[in-house]
């Protein structure tokens, strides 16, 4: 018994914002059993992963001990927390355990892939308990900007872990349960061995505001607008829609959904009994007839998204409607770092419209959904950790929150990804380091992210491609001569000659004169070929292109 | 005489933040003697753009009257307004005008382009006058983030443009010279028709902060710092580095600089008597000699570029100088919207050495170089135009500006790229659109935005690429048989078998199968071939490639 240790190991989650995937154990080493918590995914960019569809962690090391994970907790239904669950399920189908919107959510998952959707329980909030092998975990419901979002209390035999979730200190959220002060400090007050803590907004120095904030400011401001308000924010920011939809009904407005997740969201909001009072919508065949002064359409695409509603509407008519001088246009939402010149593409093209942008610059239309640096400060002190381990977030944020904690006189310590840290005792102690990673689900099939598929990529993209292709007759002689083709170069070179054709009488004209050994070395020859195209293609063009050679050898 | 007229056309800068390029013209029409202000290029992103080195204007338009052209004036050295001079002079071939630290620095480009650097003209401030067929040309100093930025005045037959350049209204900018009310109000008072307005800093509402509030909060960093302190910024922002010097040298640090633009930019900036004070350095060598705490390093890459100073020591040692536990790193800079993935990367990585990493969050360690909305207020007040057009911004920036001066009853109107407007009346009129865009410097080669080359980059690296060569022999029969090549494709497919034995297996089973009229006819047989190709794919990992056909058809 006394050889029992508890193990925390973050698979995602933990050195980028995005992509979160917890594991906890307890038991004898190497025999733990295994508790996962969140399996989430994130998102892929031209910069770093073109073609890329979604970008899942890599759980092999899970998968690899499927017998011994007891159950899967997801504390709320952003993508980069349940995103992956439908396509990482297979590989550990251990039973899922989450509340009623999460599971909804969940289950949407499970029809499209296929799986059992009968895996997914629906737990109440505390003190309702799930009992899965050594642990014993509670939802405690947190505000955040997502309905039913959920801190986990996790009691195992070495003490309490207060695993935060995504959450913000939010009295008034609108849509939900607001943060109760004095159930967290009952919590505390309990004894809470390790908090597990949200460290998004570490570097925001104000406190975080409320939902409730935001109903006057935009009140007014569709009361200030002429023609037709387009409004867009993430389809999951339930409390958001409703406060959006609040202000068009005080303003006479009917409410038309644009986008499909912004329909399935009301759905499943409204059909597990988050979203009471959501006004009726009309369809946008029904908006199309409504005067524009008389309407707001809330719109999918807050991150600019290409084939999301607001940028089909920011390039002309979309399912009947569109946008023009005198309407407005707004983004109640922040721009994710990395998303910004999608975002300012629409902008400019609704201002070329002469529709009126507005976005959050002010700070009176969004509210974050995560807790800034007071708000942390304040839950350390209701929960009181003898331990602090950050999660959710860069390194850089991990690093200042271990600073706060500190300087708190709290015990704590960055754990990234692939770390696995005993917490047993006193201080988290550091006891192996997973091999851990990123796969990319990549059309259909999931490719790692190391396997060099999307660094070709890349690399094609930098570069562009030459491809030779060269016939070699029985007796080893050139039948005919080589042939280039380019894709995504220049056509005509420094020398004003088409490029491919300056390559085929380069490459001609060293095959006449080549040894016979190179012509019948496959290496070789493909080797000098590759070196004679770089050559050419740099001084014609300045370029070193990615090349293929393809050598046919007629056989006898 | 009464049918000569008054032309303004924007060929880039109007509609984008970059790539500044404005022509003036007075004449007949179509018979205007013509001036250019400014060259500038703007940057590649992966996004859009993969591979490309840099983007020119297209000044196709004035290349084709280059024979009316008289002058070119650089208002100031930043690259976006003279970083393509060197590539697009040969075609324009007019005397170029300038202040003296612009001209060193347009004078180092003409001398790697090879070009003749006499027909660099340097001019002084105001009241010294330029000459250039109708137009007399007078170089206003205005404050920036730049040393010598001017805006112009261009006194014309039909009445005077006063061109603003980029500026901020800064009444000590610590290098340079201070924003002038005095003299703004008297070029005002002698009459102004048209202000051609800098537009970047309209949706910023406070007003803008001058260079000179920085000292404080940056010594007292310095002060704090226990060991290596770093900064970046700007390397054309001479002011900044001699702030950042002061701090250093306020606290006991040597100075070392480190970046090929930090050091040319310091080295034109005192050979051309623009900056005076600033400390004596030490070269990387020295640097390692001297004790951290004893150490500033000023360093290139505030924007996350791979290849500059900070990336360099964000990866490790660069130049034998290495960032470690306890050092301090500043982004004395803002982020420009786009870059902020290199940025973070780069802050992520120094957070993993335990380096501090500061940025501008608090808005201590850095000021803007454009005026801010007060500010533009205030120009707008003490040059009193009759009519104002907004440039230098994005589509959404020129119509907010055009606001702005309609609320106070000053003509406006936007004129972006392309339009050509007559300002001999008392309102801008359109006259003529210009077909302008985008070129790309691609290696050595200039290849138009719209020639399909990116694009085909762009595919490449989304959906990856699938070669297939096949032989045909005299008699029109496959000879062997298909070959399949991919790159930047999953190895294998749903079935388990390497894609390119599927593609090759699937080839083959078509071509014993297939009349003998498609064999024999290149379209059909390239067509059969892509739609299997893009099939097979489909079905064995979802996504459509990019794909290339090479049949070799044996000749008698």
């Amino acid at each position: 018994m006394t050889n029992e240790r508890l193990i925390y190991l973050p698979l995602g989650g933990a050195g980028e914002i995005g992509m979160n995937c917890y594991v906890y154990g307890y038991g004898r080493p190497g025999k733990e059993r295994l508790i996962v918590v969140d399996l989430g995914v994130t998102f892929p960019d031209m910069e770093t992963t073109p073609g890329v569809d979604l970008i899942l962690p890599d759980v092999t090391w899970l998968a690899e001990r499927a017998d011994r994970i007891e159950a899967i907790f997801i504390t709320h239904a952003h993508e980069d927390h349940v995103g992956a669950l439908g396509h990482l399920w297979p590989r550990l189908r251990a039973p899922i355990h989450t509340r009623r919107f999460t599971g909804r959510i969940a289950s949407l998952k499970f029809e499209e892939h296929g799986h059992p959707r009968d895996v997914i329980n629906i737990v109440g909030a505390r003190p309702d308990t799930v009992e899965a092998g050594p642990f014993k975990v509670q939802f405690v419901p947190v505000s955040h900007s997502i309905p039913e979002s959920s801190a986990l209390i996790i009691d195992t035999p070495a003490g309490r872990i207060f695993h935060s979730g995504d959450f913000k200190l939010d009295h008034n959220p609108v849509v939900g349960e607001p943060f109760n002060p004095e159930e967290a400090a009952r919590i505390g007050a309990e004894g809470v061995k390790v908090l597990l803590c949200d460290s998004t907004n570490v570097f925001s120095l104000h406190p975080g505001r409320s939902e409730s904030s935001l109903p006057e400011a935009l009140t007014e401001l569709v009361a200030g607008a002429r023609g037709m308000v387009v409004a867009t924010t993430f389809a999951s920011n339930v409390a958001r829609l409703q406060t959006l939809a609040d202000a068009a009904v005080a303003n006479g407005r009917s409410v038309c959904l644009l986008g499909r997740a912004m329909k399935r969201m009301v759905t499943a909001a409204v059909e597990t009994g988050v979203l009471t009072n959501f006004p009726s919508t009309v369809s946008p065949e029904e908006a199309a007839q409504i005067p524009r002064e008389n309407l707001m359409l809330i719109v999918t695409g807050s991150q600019g998204e290409r084939r999301a509603a607001s940028a089909q509407l920011s390039r002309g008519k979309y399912l009947g409607l569109s946008l023009k001088e005198g309407d407005l246009f707004l983004f109640s939402s922040k721009t994710i770092p990395g998303n910004e010149s999608g975002v300012i593409r629409i902008m400019n093209a609704f201002s070329e419209m002469g529709v009126d942008v507005v976005d959050d610059t002010g700070g009176k239309y969004h509210v974050s959904g995560h807790a800034n640096r007071p708000d942390l400060e304040r839950i350390h002190e209701l929960i009181r950790p003898q331990i602090l381990l950050p999660m959710h977030g860069e390194h850089r944020h991990l690093r200042e929150h271990v600073k706060l904690a500190m300087t708190r006189g709290i015990t704590s310590q960055i754990v990234s990804n692939g770390m696995m840290v005993d917490l047993t005792g006193d201080a988290p102690k550091v006891v192996e380091h997973i091999e851990t990673g990123r796969i990319y689900l990549d059309g259909s099939v999931q490719v790692g992210a190391l396997d060099g598929v999307i660094r070709d990529r890349l690399r094609l993209a930098m570069n562009g491609h030459v491809m030779i292709t060269l016939i070699v007759d029985e007796d080893d002689e050139i039948l005919g001569e080589p042939w280039a083709e380019t894709l995504g170069l220049a056509e005509t070179g420094r020398t004003g000659a088409p490029l491919t054709e300056t390559l085929e009488t380069e490459l001609n004209s060293f095959l006449v004169r080549a040894d016979d050994r190179v012509i019948a070395d496959d290496d070789k020859l493909d080797d000098a070929i590759r070196r004679i195209v770089r050559q050419v293609c740099m001084e014609e063009i300045g370029k070193k292109p990615e090349v293929s050679v393809v050598v046919s050898r007629l056989m006898d």
